[in-house]
């Protein structure tokens, strides 16, 4: 759970080389600037095949930084958004917060007995696998109002702490936070340290995202948009405020509530946007049709690696139960679009660090 | 309307500063930021007057920015809110967006001639001051729904960019602006070269204020929190996707608004906090009991300087129509709290940059 030593090194280097391409920066800066491009330069992306996709991110880096191409982008408007949940990490069989959902549920039950003899609670609780595959998007809600809200945005925090620590993957038998996609991560920082801003636009919860992203992606809290739910305000009997989640949506950040969200959330058009599901379709388009200048990327990542991962694209029929998928009709729109499609299995060398 | 050049560099200094605040920075960046320091030290807020709200602020960063003392904030911790209506600029006597809408309704009922016979449309273009100045808060309700939402976000952009050239305030006759107060500017470049990502957290409107912010005080739109209304997703006729700004509000970003909008969009408890009014109450209260060591800081803006700006502080009896005052009960709260109160008349050598 320990942030890995190399990264941080990386991510520090990322940030003094993106303040660095502030324009008319002192002299020491531009040096400094320059040793860090070529050292990146070696290859920023290293466990990444050769092919479409990798060109696509190196060729979009090398344009909207070179001030002298039509496709610069001033470093203000650096925004690159990806989707979290099978775009930054594995979301199969369930994505991580639905499986704190599930795991939750005992804990409530045990404050309030009587959810023990009411659907979907008790098949939850049955622990019996055929029914849990058999509950529906209508359950889920149910089970997130009943496992995320009610407590105070303190106590949450905490709860997702533990939780984190003591959860593991059934299949790789790992922190669900180790389960994050090396290539994507390279991007991550790679674009960083080009001064790109890197914000995760998520269909998961804002509140349960934020408490991992700086650690696991080396994006802050701030910068995580996410379906949000509202909050009341109190104050305790020593009389200090606290906000306590509350059962009512006021965004839900997917489909075309990502664009919602990124309006709300960052006032900015991307000029980079990564998904992976037909919730992240709007997120690509509103991307790709921004007014203005200056290069822009949408990309896909396609789950067509059963051996090393999951295998549920439109050709490989693996129905995710929760979450939306990479149909066919998404598929048709990438490449009608151009957008780039990442396969997994072609163009990704690792899929973990751990690998 | 253009930038200051001074203003520009002091900014690119404070940006440079404040990446050099990174722990574990190469040996040129370290140079280059105790050189900053140094140029800082010589007196980063010129236009206050020496005495107890300048010390606060003084001694804030120095705490906060001290790895040896107990009140240290690491950097990426380093948060600080600012209201904006009658605490970074003028409010009276109506904030510059009521006045913004107020303009617009000519432009609303030439579109929708029905509007000119209705309340308080009809009020409004008739242009009567007594009778404009008893429109009540639920009167600019109506407008503001009526001249902030309807038609697409990049419209809504455009429109506001041409109003803020044009528009003038009657008693200065200058752009709103230009109506900053500058050792509230100085404040705010202050923090930022101390590593302190500023924020704006206003009762205003997000997407108006998200147009000029980072122009007028160098703070990007993705931090800007404001009260914030729904929007619908939409394709045009070429089939490019578009949002349209709706009379729905998600978050009322005042009073406990405010903390709820700072939860909802930076995640993070602020170390500082300024405001004016008892619209701020809430989030100094936030600020100030959040857990968690490093030093906080909670200032209020008292206009008590009717000469050079505006009087109507809790002893100056001048009521604003429409935006929260500073009550009496606020005054008793920062005293016990040991909130710093800021009075223009003595602690601000100068108001504006243009004195």
């Amino acid at each position: 759970m320990e942030p890995n030593p190399a990264d941080m090194g990386m991510s520090r280097r990322a940030m003094l080389s993106a303040s660095a391409l502030l324009p008319a920066v002192s002299g020491l800066l531009v040096a400094h600037a320059a040793a860090a491009q070529t050292a990146a330069s070696a290859d920023p992306l290293p466990s990444w095949n050769d092919g479409a996709a990798k060109d696509a991110v190196l060729k979009f880096v090398r344009v909207t930084t070179d001030s002298a191409n039509p496709g610069y982008v001033p470093p203000e408007e650096r925004i690159a958004t990806f989707d979290q949940d099978g775009t930054l990490w594995v979301e199969q069989p369930l994505p991580s917060q639905a499986i704190y959902c599930l795991d939750r549920v005992a804990v409530v039950a045990a404050q309030q007995p009587k959810l023990k003899d009411v659907e979907p609670f008790r098949t939850v609780l049955s622990g019996n696998r055929a029914a849990l595959a058999k509950l529906t998007m209508a359950d889920f809600v149910k089970i997130a109002a009943a496992t995320l809200t009610g407590m105070t945005t303190d106590a949450f925090v905490a709860d997702v702490g533990k939780w984190l620590v003591t959860a593991r993957d059934e299949r790789w038998k790992r922190p669900y936070t180790e389960l994050t996609y090396l290539p994507m991560q390279e991007v991550l920082r790679y674009l960083r340290a080009n001064g790109y801003k890197t914000y995760i636009v998520t269909g998961g919860g804002q509140d349960f995202v934020r408490i991992y992203s700086d650690r696991v992606y080396g994006i802050p809290p701030e910068q995580v948009v996410g379906t949000m739910g509202g909050t009341t305000f109190g104050y305790d009997k020593a009389g200090k405020p606290f906000l306590t989640k509350e059962p009512r949506l006021l965004l839900n950040d997917d489909n075309a509530g990502k664009v919602q969200g990124i309006h709300a959330m960052i006032g900015r058009r991307p000029h980079a946007a990564f998904g992976n599901s037909t919730g992240d379709r709007e997120m690509l388009e509103w991307t790709a049709a921004a007014p203005g200048g200056g290069g822009r990327l949408e990309m896909l990542v396609l789950h067509d690696d059963g051996a090393r991962e999951y295998a549920y694209g439109p050709v490989h029929g693996m129905r995710a139960p929760v979450v939306g998928t990479f149909t066919q009709a998404l598929y048709d729109e990438a490449t009608k679009s151009g957008w780039n499609v990442i396969s997994m299995k072609n163009d990704w060398k690792r899929i973990f660090a751990f690998d």
